[in-house]
């Protein structure tokens, strides 16, 4: 695992959204998601910070992946220990306006406001969004596991390329 | 109405957020609600630009009152014509969350994503968020008219100074 | 002065940009410039901080001006005293981006690194600068007093007008 | 150059910072400082785009090196051919600042009013700048060659690491 594809830092983005303290539950399904996005050889990109956002980085570490991070603050070294890139921003909350225009299609896991907030960002920029366990709008197509969720963004993937 | 109360420049700021394309019955409300605000001797303070923005913004002028605007694009020339004072970010829909910073509350009329925006990130900053045949999540507490709206705001001001 | 004139809300608007510790020569000019700027009618945006900031809104606010300020802060209560409308941005050092798209033209007095990234955004935003005292470099313009950048700006606003 | 080690991801990252249409010898100045940075397993991130950006970026790309680009647009596929991880702002010039930001140390090259809005922020957020025929200001620190630039780099962050 020490080197890296270096095809892998051109993949397609999967952004991740959740909030800073989910339940266990949510954590656990987090994890997985991050180690199937990897499996797939997407990478991962999500705001860097704790709760849903580290652990599907774990997952997808754990997994080999590449993870992005675009943080809230102005220094790197907040990223949770798994983000490979991270990106400091200064912006506070307004960066998650940044990790969903920096993903091609993302999955909300559990949340809060902030991912509500995110949520609007996708359906502003025309971004899909896959939801498991969270915010029930028009905006976010629900999935009920982890694997689902990677499967659909599979069939999604492959609906772009062919159109 | 060609003087202005310099007091006014320093009233509290209530903010009005809401859809570019709402149906005539919410354009009604809001420019109702806008000439309420200003009744109130209350700022009321926006996005700038069309719709529901726009509607409040021609109550508010109608009634004396004093209309702000924080506009997405780099232009002032870009607000609708009743913003009196009219502040260009560039940011795009990341001005969203400058709206809300600069309202001491808040009233969401219509509105689609980019409002669920605005919404989420008042509950964020901790901002009281009024609602008028608007979305429903808990953030937003609502209400049936623009005369309850107000009333409502006028408690909540009321509350505040005692506490 | 309880009564501003409406008009004056829709008026040019100056910006004056410069340090947050400059000396007490710096201060007075500042002082005088934002009074001048306030005698033409011009409305006065800057940082609306200290400094320069605040002692040219002291000079407007004694003329019966208008000041707007634009603050890197996320609370419009850190404004110094004399700015009468202030809008809070959360952007720490990228708003003074913002103060130069709202500006119609800017003076720049003493002024350290942030002074210069405001002068190098006027020159990217296509906005006339000129200089007290300042950076010696292209995009300004020096002049020798308050007086004459006050005169410098009639003439540029002037010419506007007639081409 | 199939394999990126992944260490190399989380290497100190080197700021290259220089105008959109610099001529012949700065491009090839920064081709050839961007091939040094990549030969001393640092990253290099710049603005992304064209002229010293992208000459630099090819310069590290055919070392082998890593290049993040933070781009001023919406789109991250309108980054040079040679950023690996390219990341997409909305934020226009005010970038600017976030490049600046997520540099441990940085080299301009040449450069105009954008350049200088990045040493600008190099000084306020207190990164040290090397400059190659660019800006003469305090905050710069001038060098003769892409070569010495890099050994001086060399040299600041061996004195980082032992203070």
């Amino acid at each position: 695992m020490n080197d890296l594809d270096r095809q892998l830092l051109r993949a397609k983005r999967v952004g991740v959204i959740g909030g800073n303290s989910p339940d266990a539950a949510a954590l656990q399904a987090a994890e997985e998601l991050g180690r199937l996005i990897a499996a797939e050889r997407y990478i991962l990109i999500s705001g860097g910070m704790r709760g849903v956002m580290e652990a599907s980085a774990r997952g997808a570490r754990a997994a080999g992946g590449l993870v992005l991070g675009i943080l809230p603050g102005k220094m790197t070294s907040e990223a949770n220990p798994f983000v490979d890139v991270s990106i400091a921003t200064g912006l506070g909350y307004l960066r998650n306006a940044l990790v969903v225009l920096n993903a091609d299609v993302l999955v909300a896991v559990d949340g809060n406001y902030g991912t509500l907030s995110e949520i609007s960002y996708a359906q502003i920029f025309g971004k899909t969004v896959f939801g498991l366990n969270t915010w029930a709008v028009d905006a976010v197509t629900p999935v009920s596991s982890p694997q689902e969720a990677v499967e659909r963004i599979r069939r999604f993937f492959a609906a772009s390329r062919s159109s």
